[in-house]
């Protein structure tokens, strides 16, 4: 299945859609999740606290969007986190200075350009408006972050652009009052926020987004001394090297150099865990290590974890080892004290980050789950259970002879524990089709026999198998067949 | 206990602390969830979840946070959010016009006052600043929406002040694509922003904050025929009436005409249940029903849900029907259309609202669960199981003999199905109170008699009563013990 069919699908069935699409006015890059995506987005974060953020007893915390201006002052983002732009002084239109010109002029744009350099480039090779040939102002810097005016002196705040600041920026107080103890993970879940100049494909580059981020804390002088490694060295990472994919264990990897050493090995490793028991097809992921020109700026090592889909390789999260850059910047503005002691030795942390992007993770779980089952002409989202925005569709075959009542009264017994969807209406078939296409594993049905004998038929998705089973079993049935692994 | 009490435990333990406090630019009105409260506020959630958005089929959304123009056009927010402020020619400070000429000349403010009325009575009565006494410039209107500034080209947008919006704006959408039925409830949880002029008291008035939102669409000619209403007929409701709380059943309020509908009367029904299980003491809750005067501009009647507290009753929930307000107005604005079948009749529906202010709410439940049990020189965080931080401490009695190993291995078979805390260090009496501190029901500790047959002890919260159990049978008894109800 491609981009074109999830999309149809998230427009369909209420996953994901433009947000104030009544409005002419509705901006790109903006979009809401309806009642399936929220409910396998709730269903995906409780997975990642339980496979990461409860398995190595991180801390998760929720902070505030809007942080004020000496938290991107300290963290280079007032300074660095801006695209260059250039707009055309007939019709207006913007566009990213660097794209347009190496797209143009098919010509690579060295890391070192500034300004003047765009200016020249245009100048020289004659570059114009593409919509309507005019010429184009000189280039300026646009910074990506949305400025916010708070109370009636309108005081510069912004929009955060990572959720991580907020990990930084209470990390003394966490660290005091949690009891602390390095190596120490804390997480966080929330939106950030880009004011993208060119926003597309729906999840995929957004301007208000979600992020899953994890920063772990630690002791630089001992990323190899690591107990728990021993719990994830055998588990086998997809690496990129050259041009090939290679599988190794943790253990290989870092024995072989290609990953820097046991932590940062460990989490690659606690990370592809989480992932398989997404359903995302592993054999089309891999790890990336970024080269000195990709990695952000306050990255030291970085790999990416990507995976492939009909339209390319999607980057799901970045790996980056920001050394000690937050916690130092952050120090030195703010004058307040971020070393701690690790046994007896007083240090810096440094930081090791996982930063997850949910949407495109949502995004390519559904891409790699939706099927067409051709011989039974039917679309078939195949989630694992407990990723499923319906747990149990909940059915009266006919509503007449009271089937309707003792429909509803099953739907009565478990509709607080699973997400349950009851549906009297339509053709059977039919019915069985819609709770295929939004991926419920299971279906219930109410016959005649149930009035006789207190059984009803569960269906499978997967199979279309059918089983009678007593009404009493239902709540350990699916509890079982829907708990997390 | 009262309001120090509950702060000094936010802070102490990591419930909630101030934003960015680490600078000094760091403004009012925005807090951190640290990992205690994240706990709390996620169970929360949950429970919102169970007895609100399932039990009674509701859909559940989660939107864009920034909102284009045409949103608040219609919505009224651009005209009408918008608060009266003065400004001190001397030192800048701002006042809200309206309390500040109030509390010093000791008179009520009709609801008619305008900008003119405002400069008219501070000449009058002679009232100059609070700080310097120099004197104010005329009375403006602060509109209390955050402006964000979309693209290169600054289009204008805006923070969504209620998350209702989006409910509203996807309605149609979300009606034809969810096969919706009337009556539908749509429920959203997420942040939303003010920009108030004085934010105070923590959590009790933010300028980023959460709302859990329902919207119940219905056809207002059928508000008294709902089957659903014998569920919760005999639930009994405390109303204020005049000076007096008298409780009835849902009931009964209908019959006297206190509550004008069978409809209203179910939902406030629904909520009751709800905060029964927070464990809010519901002994000092009412509804109050608001006058003329008091409601939100879109309300047609309006029920507040509040709670008594030491520092007075807090409201938790408003309750509005907005009738058609909401949709009439986006249907004018966007030319959509917004109305909708019920059975052969074609209905502009009308809206219930039950909107929460999860903040609040979590204040609350903390100050009515902790408690200084004196007798034993602890306090205790008497918080439902299923809503504590922590469900359970997993503690060593000592490092030595293997026992700390043994402790990490019972914690290994916990730890992703519950929130655990592994603790090996200090007295023992000391981390059993820092554990009733923070609520959590159990502590399992691990002794030398465990290495000999397998049992620990399980110690609970509230009367300190502590057990033999086999290892064997801890998941079983965490997970009945902290079932949801």
């Amino acid at each position: 299945m491609n981009y074109e069919s999830v999309m149809k699908l998230a427009l369909e069935r209420a996953f994901y859609f433009p947000s104030c699409e009544v409005y002419g006015d509705a901006q790109a890059g903006f979009w809401e999740y309806g009642p399936t995506g929220v409910s396998v987005k709730n269903k995906f974060l409780e997975l990642w606290r339980r496979e990461l953020v409860r398995r190595d007893r991180m801390l998760e915390i929720d902070g505030s969007q809007i942080m004020s201006k000496s938290v991107f002052e300290a963290s280079g983002h007032l300074g660095n986190f801006a695209d260059p732009i250039i707009k055309c002084k007939k019709c207006g239109l913007t566009f990213r200075a660097d794209k347009l010109i190496s797209e143009i002029a098919n010509v690579e744009i060295p890391e070192s350009a500034d300004l003047e350099d765009f200016d020249k480039m245009i100048q020289e090779k004659n570059i114009v408006c593409t919509k309507c040939k005019g010429e184009f102002e000189s280039a300026k810097k646009f910074n990506m972050m949305f400025r916010v005016g708070i109370g009636p002196e309108d005081e510069e705040a912004y929009l955060r652009p990572e959720t991580c600041q907020s990990i930084f920026v209470d990390f003394p107080r966490l660290f005091k009052t949690m009891r602390g103890k390095l190596p120490l993970g804390i997480a966080q879940v929330g939106k950030s926020f880009r004011n993208e100049i060119a926003p597309r494909q729906s999840l995929l580059r957004l301007r208000e987004f979600y992020q899953a981020e994890i920063e772990v804390f630690c002791n630089p002088g001992k990323l190899n001394e690591l107990d728990k490694f021993s719990e994830i060295e055998n588990t086998t990472l997809r690496i990129q090297i050259s041009d090939d994919i290679q599988v190794m264990t943790c253990k290989e990897a870092v024995e072989k150099g290609v990953i820097p050493n046991k932590f940062v090995a460990y989490y690659l490793g606690l990370l592809t865990e989480f992932y398989k028991k997404t359903g995302i097809d592993m054999e089309k992921s891999r790890f990336r290590k970024l080269g000195e020109k990709e990695k952000a700026f306050y990255a030291d090592v970085a790999f990416d974890f990507e995976v492939n889909t009909t339209i390319g390789w999607l980057e799901l999260v970045a790996c980056n080892y920001r050394s000690d850059y937050d916690l130092s910047s952050h120090a030195k503005k703010s004058k307040e004290k971020f070393e701690v002691m690790d046994n007896d030795e007083k240090v810096l942390p440094h930081v090791f980050e996982i930063s997850m992007g949910i949407d495109r993770s949502l995004y390519t779980i559904l891409e790699h789950s939706l099927k067409e089952d051709k011989e039974n002409e039917r679309m078939v989202l195949s989630i694992k259970p407990y990723l499923a925005p319906t747990h149990v569709g909940v059915l009266s075959l006919v509503k007449k002879d009271g089937l309707s009542e003792k429909t509803d009264e099953i739907y009565r017994l478990i509709r607080t524990k699973f997400d349950s969807f009851l549906d009297h209406s339509g053709a059977i078939g039919r019915r069985y089709r819609r709770l295929d296409e939004i991926g419920a594993p299971f279906a219930i049905t109410v016959d005649h026999q149930t009035k006789e004998d207190n059984t009803v038929t569960i269906r499978r998705r997967d199979d279309m198998a059918q089983e009678r089973v007593n009404i009493s079993e239902l709540e350990s049935i699916l509890a079982k067949e829907t708990a997390y692994p």
